[in-house]
């Protein structure tokens, strides 16, 4: 250090790292991750129901018998038992494909951090669900993309709108280069996209010439109905359809896929070997192996009732603890979306939540355009039913603190309020 | 398809993506994948010294005993314990760092990968030896960095050089951003940075405000002598050190790491966040498990004798069958780099050798300015000795061919070969 800057390398960052600067709420999660508060922020999935004997065998056999390949270097496309076994995967959600369509990345983050790249050049629009995925913002942002939400009903993104907001976009100029959607039980809004709304948006975005990018982790978390056929389906060439093993089976071992395009697949392998060499032959051979030899459909039946239970268990104690909030009753996937009565801030609510040992997402993550202020996401994905309901009624009993305070002190600004600290551990977890 | 044109996005692509083309050579390197072919041209590790049976051991174990952390996700910096144990790595070049201080990578790669992201604009200049891993350049490639080439000679980087191109680039307006080096056993060159150099160097770095980029996954691999200190050892704030267990351990685990002052060291977590979201926490944790209950420094020694024996097989070759061709005699690391008697075009005669069942790469690969055309990689780290030898024995009469064809085309321009042709499966690792 010269003592006179603390950061030497100040003057030298990229433009597009000017964007990546820690949030106020990072802190706070790391807070939130210490055992006595109920987290109802995280995108972690329950591991509770893995049948970890099985799975300690896979990964014992991968290693001994396997070793040459699983130990080794690999394809930068992605292993071909990996690229097999999502081939059959992907026929649940309607699609078709061979396993050269398909590219194995480290998680489906990466695969769209991949699509962007190819993509996205500063300024270029990218349109996006309102609200949308936390994670998929950091990514936009991190190219500079201009992300432009686009309204959504209950049935999904409006297309209507969408085409208005296309035309307009470049009627003042702009590049328009795709649409970001989670069409099943989507992140943070838990809506699924419509069948017929499915067809209405990809009509849209073949006559516009949009990229339909289409996140997917969710696809088989439905509660009480299996996934609709997916867009890449009705359009393969118009659609990326992005895939993830980290909610059905282990997140630990970041595993996930997209199914692109031949030439948009080839610029993506590229991609890939430039930004990892390969993704993990160890994680995929794991994955293959236990898709193909374990019963993993019925894994994904006991997770359906697990989440079920304990959305019911969120959804159940929200009507009872906070009666005046308006929320999604999610048929599938991690997550609720709550609008708060009275317009409370969540924002500026949070670290009195925490300090009262509960934790959520506040509404502003999910959006690009600083909206989202009076919303919050709460996912039922990881605590059980039980620890769920207890963190309603600690939510509830700061929500009544904040009316009381607001009556109290109505325009004179936000009230301090003293939260514990603590070091940032597990950041990723919790936006996730 | 519309049938009007092959590729429906072709006009969509970003700036950045223009550049990246499947190389000519690639093809062939998916030959060159054949058992009957010796590849020279591949940078994978042996992995018949690793112990087996204790490697299957602690994977199941991770999964049988460490589900709850290994199978979930993680922090976006990486899991404490493994960056407790690369502390303990980082002694072995003499560096005194803090867990706070290592960021956890999907392999080494992506930690250069993110480094560029949040260094490289667009034009922005990186300064790299002559001849670079052709890996790096690829990474430089994709975010539209102007690379320059620094003169070598046998301790490492010329500092006077150096300095002349730094101060030159500036004087024409440019931003010199980093220098990438890899100090020992260098891929491709084979040599090994001086200590002295690396003194110079960074002397050199630090007065002209340029960050230093230490690449070191060889470090360990010297046959005759233990590491010399890092670069980052004389100056923590000004270098970013790069590690890597895939030449030591496996690179089927895809766990690398950065070293880095605190500043940069929090951009390159937020880029790994947008990234990834976490590198994989089970490789993480087999990683961690392995260096705390395996006698690691003793396989790396078993590795140590394993590669001087392989790069005495294709040294004791090269003077054989081809004693006018120039060569390093690396004393460690995987790599021998070859200049061609008589100037021959090494990518010219690369379908020749691979029709002759012998693979290399090309010099032009590690070079961004055209250069290195009668040079050729060839890498001892993967073959055993006997076929190492019979791999140069054709590369002999390839040449011998090669010489034969000029003499009686002389001036006619390039000769038609016949070659395979194959898919591409393993791509990255024959680069790598």
């Amino acid at each position: 250090m010269t003592g006179t800057r603390l950061d030497r390398w100040h003057g030298a960052y990229s433009r597009r790292a000017s964007g990546m600067t820690a949030s106020q709420i990072r802190a706070l999660f790391a807070v939130a991750s210490r055992p006595e508060v109920v987290s109802l922020a995280g995108g972690m999935p329950t591991l509770d129901a893995l049948p970890l004997p099985e799975v300690a065998e896979i990964v014992r056999r991968c290693a001994a018998d396997s070793a040459a390949e699983a130990l080794q270097y690999g394809s930068g496309q992605g292993d071909i038992l990996a690229r097999e076994q999502i081939v059959d995967v992907m026929t649940t959600v309607g699609v078709t494909c061979d396993p050269d369509d398909v590219v194995v990345t480290t998680g489906s983050q990466h695969a769209l951090d991949l699509l962007v790249r190819v993509l996205v050049d500063p300024g270029d629009v990218v349109l996006v669900e309102t609200p949308s995925y936390v994670g998929a913002l950091g990514v936009l942002r991190s190219y500079e993309a201009d992300v432009r939400h686009v309204p959504v009903d209950a049935e999904g993104v409006d297309p209507v709108a969408l085409e208005a907001v296309v035309v307009g976009e470049r009627a003042a100029g702009r590049r328009v280069k795709a649409l970001y959607v989670v069409p099943h039980h989507q992140n943070p809004g838990g809506t699924t996209t419509s069948a017929r709304r499915r067809a209405a948006l990809v009509e849209v975005c073949r006559r516009l010439e949009v990229l339909v990018v289409e996140d997917d982790p969710y696809a088989l978390l439905g509660f009480d109905h299996d996934p609709l056929p997916a867009m890449h389906s009705l359009d393969p060439d118009g659609v990326v359809y992005l895939g993830s093993f980290s909610k059905t089976f282990a997140p630990g071992l970041r595993v996930g896929w997209a199914v692109a395009p031949p030439a948009l697949r080839s610029k993506l392998v590229l991609a890939a070997e430039a930004a990892v060499l390969c993704p993990s032959s160890f994680s995929q051979r794991v994955v293959a192996t236990y898709l193909a030899t374990s019963d993993w459909r019925a894994h994904v039946k006991v997770l359906r009732s697990v989440y079920r239970e304990r959305r019911d268990a969120l959804v159940g104690a929200l009507e009872q603890h906070l009666p005046d909030a308006v929320l999604t009753r999610p048929d599938g996937g991690f997550f609720t979306w709550v609008a708060m009565p009275d317009d409370l801030d969540t924002t500026a609510m949070l670290p009195r939540a925490v300090a009262a040992r509960v934790a959520y997402v506040p509404g502003t993550a999910f959006h690009a355009d600083g909206g989202g202020g009076a919303h919050m996401r709460l996912s039922f994905c990881f605590p059980p039913p039980e620890r769920i309901a207890e963190g309603v009624r600690r939510l509830a009993g700061v929500v009544a603190g904040e009316r009381e305070l607001r009556r109290t002190f109505r325009g004179t600004g936000p009230v301090p309020v003293a939260v514990p600290t603590g070091d940032v551990d597990r950041p990723a977890t919790d936006t996730a």
